[in-house]
């Protein structure tokens, strides 16, 4: 049976002011009246019910995600005690999902994505899980066509093609973010994918290539294991799980591990990394501008305005910036440097001003 | 015996999103605690006595005018049924003022300027009233000497010093806002000041001048003049006001007479023509910023930032603009001209945004 296992414990200070630490990128309404959260649920239905919809998120973020999907079983809503990256994030689902279902394929799912349109890409979900039934020992990776030399995405190259498949390889190496001319020859190879962080396999075998890579990590899962649905298993997970190494997936088990295919993405995919995804998600007027919310603007060119609950923003001679308004705050922005918003919010925790973090 | 007379009633877009249509630039505090139409009165006292202070405003902002400043007393708060520039407000005030004290000389005063310091303004008020003291017939204005080559006041060209003051002349003419050239003639020549619209006469005079280069406007005053204290006050001001000449007292009076006298400001003065006075008024930082509020910064430089109520404005890559947030509205420009906010303001308007006029 296809599950569903979605990565949302997320900090996002790029989108700050619009996200906090209690209310990360996923929770987000950036392409709609849904939130990213709501809309990476929506779109794996009806493919997948809601009962096998799993979400892995922390305990802050918790009842958020419960409100934003109501229609998943309370149980499959998961809490790390603690951030230790996706090995063990992925481990804490797979035995979860195998103690339901001893021969569930789980596919992992960013929460903060924006993916369109959802048939496609319940379509590519669907052959992903059936290049796994008919090969178990597959660990299936999605890889989407680079459309420019993007400096920011780690890359996959594809190996030999996958007989019984379409547009499925074996992955011949995985590449960290390059540098922009080793991405532009990435870019003209045609063989070079980004990874977009969406993976599909049997999570009895994910556990097994987390057995032989981690060991110690496996054992402290199959401890967990067995104490699921227990009074002992808040206790074993805060014992455990702060101890598994902090690792991604793709370290402990993919850069590590033979059979690994990557499949090409059909579907649109936007990691929506910043505010400037924005023009890209949801277009722009005839001066360049992107707005969301009440505003009037004069000279106003190539701008970013939201603003929410009726406030107006007004522009004058701006060009290239970004304007976003909370209850509590607001961001002018004007810079390329999508890391800058992060320095920023680092400068107002240094200054003492946390409760606007 | 002196008064004063404060006028009021301006509109003030330039200070939008801050200043409103009832709540224009002299209710703001944009040099300190105190707003402008509370420093205009604090820096009379204790050369005129709360008593003798009037202000002249309109129906709208009579309420705010009056929280504002609870030491005068109510009836000395007259209100203008509609605007006719400032002719008919001055002889407004006159007849008011000669129903008390036949007497009396009136020092008229802008709401909304920032003057330093006090005692030297009132120094210099002192001097004003005693040479009118010294010659009734005189109508003293005082005269700022230029310190840059504005394009955007209106002068006054001295002539033949006065023998019994100092610092004191008759006005050879009076001169329309120059372009920049003439700007910088006038600069060099040593003999000019810019008409800050600060007048200091008896008010029987500026009446009896009234009579002479307005005679109908005059009337009207007269007649109200007969109704002063009486149930017929309300009627015969909402009858004649809006019926005399819509006119400046420079334009009706002062260009039209002999003998009008200018005194050399001794005291600094800023007329708070736009936001980019704020630098002037309150100094800025070591990047060039002048902030009041709660603001942080990355690569900030020579912006003005203003907020209120802890709202956080943080900025970054932001160089040469205006950010100004309030309850319902926020501002962000980049630009030296001081009329675009005025049309800024009338777009909202043609928008059907009235609520955030």
């Amino acid at each position: 049976m296809l599950h569903v296992v979605i990565m949302a414990g997320g900090s996002g200070t790029r989108f700050w002011p619009e996200s906090r630490r209690v209310y990360p990128k996923q929770f987000l309404k950036l392409a709609g009246e849904r939130s990213l959260l709501q809309g990476t649920f929506d779109r794996c239905l009806p493919l997948v019910s809601p009962e096998h919809v799993w979400v892995v998120t922390n305990a802050v973020q918790a009842e958020e995600t419960r409100k934003q999907l109501p229609g998943i079983p309370g149980a499959n809503v998961l809490i790390e005690p603690c951030a230790r990256n996706t090995a063990p994030c992925i481990g804490l689902a797979a035995i979860q999902l195998l103690h339901q279902d001893p021969d569930a394929v789980m596919a992992v799912l960013p929460a903060d994505h924006v993916i369109r349109p959802p048939e496609v890409f319940r379509d590519a979900l669907q052959s992903a899980s059936e290049l796994v039934a008919a090969n178990g020992s597959r660990l299936v990776l999605f890889g989407v066509p680079p459309n420019y030399p993007a400096t920011g995405f780690g890359y996959i190259e594809r190996g030999d093609a996958i007989d019984d498949a379409q547009a499925a390889w074996q992955v011949a190496s995985f590449r960290e973010k390059p540098d922009r001319e080793t991405a532009e020859e990435y870019l003209r190879s045609g063989r070079f994918y980004w990874n977009c962080g969406i993976f599909v396999w049997r999570a009895d075998r994910i556990l097994e290539a987390i057995g032989t890579h981690e060991p110690e990590m496996h054992q402290r899962l199959q401890d967990l294991a067995q104490v699921i649905d227990s009074p002992e298993w808040d206790g074993a997970l805060a014992e455990h799980f702060p101890q598994m190494n902090s690792i991604s997936i793709d370290y402990a088990v993919l850069e590590r591990e033979q059979g690994i295919c990557v499949v090409e993405a059909p579907y649109e995919w936007d990691d929506v990394g910043s505010w400037h995804a924005m023009p890209r998600l949801i277009g722009s007027d005839d001066n360049g501008n992107t707005v969301i919310g009440r505003h009037h603007g004069i000279a106003t060119k190539g701008c970013i305005v939201r603003t929410t609950d009726d406030h107006l923003v007004a522009t004058l001679g701006l060009e290239g910036c970004i304007v976003v308004h909370t209850a509590d705050a607001t961001l002018v922005a004007r810079t390329d440097d999508e890391n800058a918003i992060k320095k920023l919010v680092e400068l107002i925790g240094d200054e003492g001003d946390d409760r606007f973090l």
